[in-house]
């Protein structure tokens, strides 16, 4: 558990910190503007497409790949050495897409690299990889609590040497973008199969496969995270080669839990940045206007809010090292305790930063004029997001439970 | 203190409820609809003139007026007996305004009922108390802590037979609605007054008055509370006749004073509602969708979040009506105590009931499709609204160690 | 719900008031002294036997007993009217016992009033009434969870005209003081009837039938709460006649939840006074001391705790009087939802105002020189006494849905 | 920032914690009786001499001595490398001691190593590092808000070859002890020093210094903390000679905050040792008892609070690790904002664990059978212990806005 960052990490951190500073930040009001003025929400907005040629001509680009990956590139890094710069990524909203780092395309880029033939790399994995098209996870289900994978009722029949597709899935992130392509979508082939977590399966669904229907955007809290967005999609008895079935029949539980680890890990990391941005702007908030006789950063109340933000983001940062190190070194699966913990506590303390920061920001806090009131929802939708936290304290508790009174 | 519900407030109780059930609730999805297929989002949905037909030809309108200036209509109901109706108008966000009772509507009214002229009456509060137009009271300013009245910015300045007023203020509820006529503006005529309370006036701008300008809709949490909306407007130079002064130069903080007390508490009446609705929602929820072997509701968690839920909803009923109560025997001013105990303790206890009923939803408890996410919104923003949490904690925490420890 | 004060209410809380500033208060330091001095500390204090005469003298005398049972004495108070009353004695932990109204014994009393026969009354409730001897009720078990009743242990064994006693009770309020005579038992008479709330009975044990040992006391949170102090008992093979069986075999689960309900909510009328008092003291102190040049009471976070405090507490009140009107109504079990919620909701209340009142007084605010190290114990041992709160979560969470989902 | 540990400490590490096993958690209850029934509770009970040899012989003996003062002893650890170590040793209360390590005569001895004369060394440190005499430190004062150290109203006076010391302190931890022998006292030598961090001077007093009166023990939430106590001591003209003084006049402050950077951090790390206990008790009676028809261990808010119990100790370990770290790298001063946060969220975290795990137990819990309640009492007590945790978020607030607002 050695958390001081070497040097190519350390040349990383300066050269990302300085691409924010030059060109996201001073750039976040436009791409507000750019979204909001669309004649398409869901489309890139034309300041996206200029970052990520800045960020790819930098290097910045696909850091999120693996050591064990790298043969698709990225850098080489490991969890541990991605997370302080997911942080940095993590400070605005949609500044992980400019260095093709976010997510759900990282998680589905890896069930790719993963799992995927050589002909599924070629015609899914080089585009998202070179960032010209998105792609989604279809994995919950409006009509039943899919936080229980085995409650999942979309169905993937075997129909000679195709598969066809027929459920309802909803909060599908990514699947509004105009660019997006192809589903990866969860479903059960073997309904029957008494092992609960043999009857599912991960298979790949064209976008434009006849049969899938994107049927609306969903909001969060009132956001609807255009241009990525999160929608309700229909597959309709969708008809798809059999050699678009990821790993074989039964094998889906086991994919999605192979995604989900460090996708959990990088939300919180992003979080994290998020919670360090919103302290940030609170302390310039409240050291700039003045109530009550004194600066409001001089009420005594604003330093206890503060001191508590940096003891609570500092702590949960670590705990996020801490477990990206050990998905490092011992494997998601092993390391899954401290996944559960780390996706249980960041998000809650992110939105407990944040909201405290939007207090001190007084009505504007929650306008969209800083980027809280988004921040702010992000965290929320982490706390349900990949399983509510309940599944996760669930198990966590459990095994905890097994450990010191087994 | 007496809780009990005299026959007419249980028969209009009980026709309020029936009028929800039969009307108001069938039409949640058609006004949601209405809204976002509207080419303009910020004029009345036709299913909400329909209703305020219907609830005016019932009587149940205006019933927010009370006793002593019922000549103003209303059914002469008290605080107290006011309490109830607005709980179950706030089980939907935008049902206040089918009855006539919406924020800041009904604030305003009372502005012009106890401080206006027979003119202001003839031209202003008689189409408010017929729904017929809208109204916005513009005190919040962007570029200062504006919840210290002090710091206003807005100037007021007597220029022959009139006033101009120069100044931007924000989060002006109502502003965005195309009905919207009239605006009471608070601002400064008087700056260099000694005594800090009475450097304010204000006045009444129509909003077609040259100068102003609504320049932008803001949002809250990602809601833009369309059709009333809250905006943005310059005061430009705007010239109004001398007589729009209300009660007199360096007389608005006074009219603040008086408006925002009974405000505060139908906010807290409505989220009252709010968190009463959740709480169901969350029961018929988690009772009907299944995890892990059990129904949702069956976890232990879950049947924990419950009962906190009701016993937090209770207490803070409670206090509701007794500051209710205490308002119609004493006046604002004097329960003044009471209604900041309860501007911090209601808000906050909405707000953390709706997010445990949200998280009880899955995902799909951030969307629209449950009004849930909206409520939290309307939670969250009433921590701000009218003076964050901490002014009023403030005030009431000084008051307090003096009546015990001077 | 009428929660005005009659004209014969204020008039006793204005006695009592009276009575406690002139003569309990005083003696808050003498009463610890003798304690602490004693040769024997659960005996009862010199001191006390003074108040508790002055009292009876006073008629402020067993004001818990409720207007259906006035003809044992009394004033015939309801719930509701109780309550103020049982505020205020609860500000000084041991001010109950001086006017014969502190748990165990009212609670047992009632028992008595309710279930005994002519000659258990003769011989316990008569002495109890006039505050000659103590008794204590044993129903907590060390080797089960005792939280759910079914659990019990302790054997009440039929033995011709005798009943035979075996088990061990722990946290048997009460039972350490030498005054204490009887002990009203719970055990099992029948602990395979089917029906696993029949199993149950209860019994009078005098406390020197042979077999019964007094073995420790206990203590909670570091307070032996002496003189009446917590016991472990052991009833081995205690025999007593077979007329000490109260109500009938099988009834004990029946005698149980009818005397739970009223001592529930006199631990929270009592911990709104603890609470209450602590909001007071902490006024006072922090209003006497200076940090950082300023009064502390100045600095604006303990304002927002102390303004936090009187909604809490506000809100919490409240909720008792409902629920003491309610029982006075229906009746303890048609009000277990609110005794529930009140169960839960005050004691935790309680232990977080202290908590605050305790911070701000320093170091000193967890010694014995003030009375909120006491008082703390005394709330965050409601959150365990009459059943883990959890316990009371689970039922109202059930009931909750039931009526909502039903 | 390298958590991992090496051979040395790894192996100091498995000789700790085979120690506790084989002698100090099977004297738990023996502790208890010895000090109970002691004519005087605040001697060193036999036990306690006997397994303090037994440290000594084992070479588990002054480990907190940092690598800078080792010619003193200890085994050159610094403080990261100790934190895992004094974590173990805060599993029970009272184990520091028997490994020399603890509060407050490790700090103590700190001062004396870097502070004080060979005399000093030879009559004081020599016996306070073979653990023959205890030591005590006087800071706090009934009087005042000794928090704000301007406040101290201690004198310190020169008086020819002497200084004469008047003054009443309490919270003198250690000084109830019987073979507490030294006390460093902070006063004031120079009260109208314009600078009012130089007012302040530490002298040493011994404590059969005629004038010293130690008055009465004092209890933090009812635990007396036996044998060494908490005192109120008397300063009534107690003269010793002018080199008692430490450093030189004027340097009291520098002195107090040298010593209370690594004592705080101390706390936190045997803090993090009770929390994790608490959590290890609480899933073994949770899995051990039934309640409704399964283990209490698998309800679902069981498990839940098991989970967020792991994830709060874990975090807040880390959190102190790094603190650790920082001090051992920049010092205590350059550290500064690091030990603030640590001192805030270490001690709140054990006191909601413990809780959790208290409640978890039903009443036995607060009962002395577990070592839960006098562990929340050490966790409260850490809360205000070195400074109210409000003081440190003051300062932690106040650089954290300048830092990101200057």
């Amino acid at each position: 558990m050695n958390f001081d960052k070497g040097p190519r990490v350390l040349e990383l951190e300066s050269r990302l910190a300085d691409f924010m500073e030059r060109y996201v930040y001073p750039a976040e009001e436009l791409y507000a503007q750019q979204i909001e003025r669309a004649d398409e929400r869901f489309s890139t907005p034309p300041i996206m497409a200029e970052l990520k040629k800045k960020a790819r001509d930098a290097g910045l680009w696909n850091l999120f790949i693996p050591p064990d990956l790298s043969e698709f590139g990225g850098a080489g890094l490991k969890n541990l050495e991605y997370a302080p710069l997911a942080e940095i990524m993590g400070r605005v909203l949609w500044a992980p897409e400019v260095f093709n780092c976010n997510a759900p395309d990282t998680g589905n880029m890896e069930v790719f690299m993963k799992f995927g033939t050589p002909e599924h790399h070629a015609q899914w994995l080089e585009p998202l990889l070179a960032g010209e098209i998105r792609s989604a996870y279809a994995m919950t289900e409006p009509a039943v609590a899919s936080s229980d994978a085995t409650n999942i009722e979309c169905s993937i029949t075997r129909d000679g040497d195709h598969y066809c597709v027929n459920g309802r899935k909803w909060f599908i992130t990514g699947a509004m973008h105009e660019n997006c392509r192809i589903f990866i979508v969860m479903g059960k082939s073997d309904p029957d199969n008494p092992d609960r977590h043999r009857q599912q399966s991960q298979i790949l669904v064209p976008r434009d496969t006849p049969g899938v229907t994107v049927r609306r955007r969903l909001r969060t809290l009132g956001f609807d995270d255009a241009p990525l967005g999160h929608a309700e999609v229909d597959f309709d008895g969708a008809r798809v080669p059999a050699a678009n079935l990821l790993l074989g029949e039964g094998r889906g539980f086991e994919i999605a839990q192979s995604r989900l680890g460090p996708g959990r890990i990088h939300h919180c990391m992003r979080l994290i940045g998020c919670a360090q941005r919103a302290l940030e702007l609170a302390c310039r908030r409240t050291d700039s206007r003045r109530t009550f006789g004194r600066k409001i950063s001089e009420h005594q109340s604003v330093r206890e809010a503060i001191a508590r933000s940096v003891a609570e983001i500092e702590s949960a940062r670590l705990l996020t090292l801490k477990t990206a190190d050990r998905i490092d070194k011992v494997g998601s699966k092993e390391a899954r305790d401290l996944i559960a913990a780390t996706k249980v506590l960041v998000p809650e303390m992110a939105q407990t930063v944040i909201d405290r920061a939007i207090q001190m920001h007084g009505a504007g806090g929650l306008s969209d004029d800083f980027f809280l009131a988004e921040a702010f929802s992000y965290a929320r939708y982490c706390r349900l997001a990949d399983g509510p936290d309940e599944v996760h304290m669930m198990a966590l508790g459990k095994q905890t439970i097994r450990a010191y009174a087994g």
